[in-house]
């Protein structure tokens, strides 16, 4: 039935030593800063190169870094805000690495460019590691591969790192795994209540962000959400709501600090982080099981298989499953 | 590494033969719509007791049922608008069957007790057929049962098949796949604006209903579906939204009406009927593939290794599947 790719993140065999080799020497590397190295450490990790199990497989745990998640609609002014956050926390010497998931862009270089144009404050700066990623992946996969990668980064000497994903279904709700921090940035625009009619993503928000705090109906904006975390919180704590004006710095300070009194808050819940870490785990199994399963193929033969009179749903999925 | 449940829907060897013909006895039943049989072959298939593959192997397509998914928060007046819709049918003499998944209840008992409550109007009826359904499954697990199920329902020979689902985040999204036309009900209560940031799950709508619309904020939410509709149609079909108060009928004949009329336009669109399908199949994959993952044994075992100074994600998921 299914053996090959399915295997885990086992080491093949001996005649890997020189790869293995290489690749602790690039873990090295990337734990002391070293920029190119981590960039080739994400190019393996991403592109499950050689050496990809190896590299995984000898992460240890950095207490360090801590993952902030910042997710919301397009056009919600998401880089905006993680620029100039990074002005804020630069200004207290902090080491950042940037993450950004950018699904217009098919191929790493398409997404490469992205970042030029949208970071180039900071993409030369040394305290600022910035990285694009593609979102080739097949359903479920981006998640995994997420995972995999924010782990390689927190290996190195950072204090935060920022994964920014345009909020598209399913990927917002996936960040909450992901990051110690989740924040849902949204604009007044197209209407207050029309707005937040795409926000089923509530539900994972650690601090809500309304941008552009200074267009109409952000105050509207502002109000609903204030209200619906109060009702959330049922009596405990209230997720923060702040307003930002993030072209113009406004709030971020506020919320730099809002983001780092909810991080420390986190670290005597770890009940909650084991939580998390479980759903990892069942999100990376998943990812591994489904690696051999191509959508695309499993959609042509089904377009051909419900043609069939005596076609039976469950036989398809055997025969496709070849058993 | 995992050969043990995840052989797929197969017939295991000859010995089973005698099974196989009580099972095939048990299809002709439901085929000729005993509900006796069918309630037995719902509990086979939702415990994958003796005879769960060979029934499921050997369902046909019944291209007459259609199923229709009521989905929405609790206190939507789900159950109402099921009862009055089935009231209206009914006196079209339509055949319908209920399957209504009750998170609150942890075992088959006390879910059967919450449907004699609730639907006690038509529990006798010869043309209902009601059902509730446990949600016990693990992660991701219930949408995949919920399929099964359904597909042997469509054997029985009914017109429709409501599927109500309590609005409770992810199951809300995965009805979608599993119905040809999904109903998302809403209520004016808590305020219109908080009301409607539950509504993740508006993308998945094909019809719009505002229950209880007499009450205050009734109109505002009616105005802000439509708003919402109109610009996600961008010309197209707008998803039609429609006003009940299912406890007295009212607006019950318009939203049968809208069903059906949209049942009817489906029939025509073969690209998104296989879009549905392949999703299905996916997701019968993946339940499969991730049947021997007990959760609480993850957590367990995560708890303990954790613990461990050079702890490592990636080999504790290998160590945990055995590789």
């Amino acid at each position: 039935m299914f053996t090959s790719s399915a295997t885990g993140y086992s080491i093949n065999g001996q005649k890997h030593t020189l790869v293995q080799r290489n690749i602790k020497q690039l873990h090295e590397q990337v734990k002391e800063g070293n920029f190119l190295a981590l960039a080739r450490g994400i190019t393996i990790v991403e592109n499950e190169l050689s050496g990809y199990h190896d590299l995984l497989l000898g992460l240890h745990r950095n207490r360090h870094a801590r993952v902030i998640g910042i997710t919301g609609p397009p056009g919600a002014g998401k880089s905006t805000l993680v620029n100039a956050l990074i002005r804020y926390w630069l200004t207290e010497n902090k080491k950042i690495a940037v993450l950004a998931v950018d699904p217009s862009s098919p191929f790493n270089y398409g997404a490469l460019l992205g970042d030029r144009i949208r970071m180039s404050e900071f993409y030369t700066h040394p305290n600022i590691f910035i990285r694009s990623l593609a979102t080739r992946g097949a359903l479920g996969g981006l998640n995994a591969k997420m995972i995999e990668i924010t782990d390689l980064v927190k290996e190195a000497p950072f204090d935060l790192v920022l994964v920014e994903t345009v909020g598209v279904g399913q990927s917002e709700i996936e960040i909450a795994g992901l990051a110690d921090c989740t924040v849902v940035t949204l604009v007044p625009e197209a209407g207050d209540e029309v707005q937040t009619l795409k926000a089923g993503i509530m539900e994972i928000a650690n601090i809500f962000v309304v941008n552009k705090a200074d267009r109409d109906g952000a105050e509207a904006l502002f109000r609903n959400l204030r209200i619906m975390a109060h009702e959330k919180a049922a009596g405990a704590d209230e997720t923060p709501v702040i307003k930002t004006i993030a072209t113009g710095d406004e709030g971020v300070g506020e919320l730099a600090t809002a983001i780092v009194t909810f991080l420390d808050a986190q670290e005597n819940l770890p009940e909650k982080r084991l939580h998390l870490l479980a759903d990892k785990c069942w999100q990376l199994i998943q990812a591994q099981r489904m690696k051999d399963i191509d959508h695309n193929r499993l959609r042509t033969e089904l377009a051909e298989a419900v043609k069939q009179d005596n076609f039976n749903l469950y036989a398809f999925v055997n025969h496709f499953l070849g058993n």
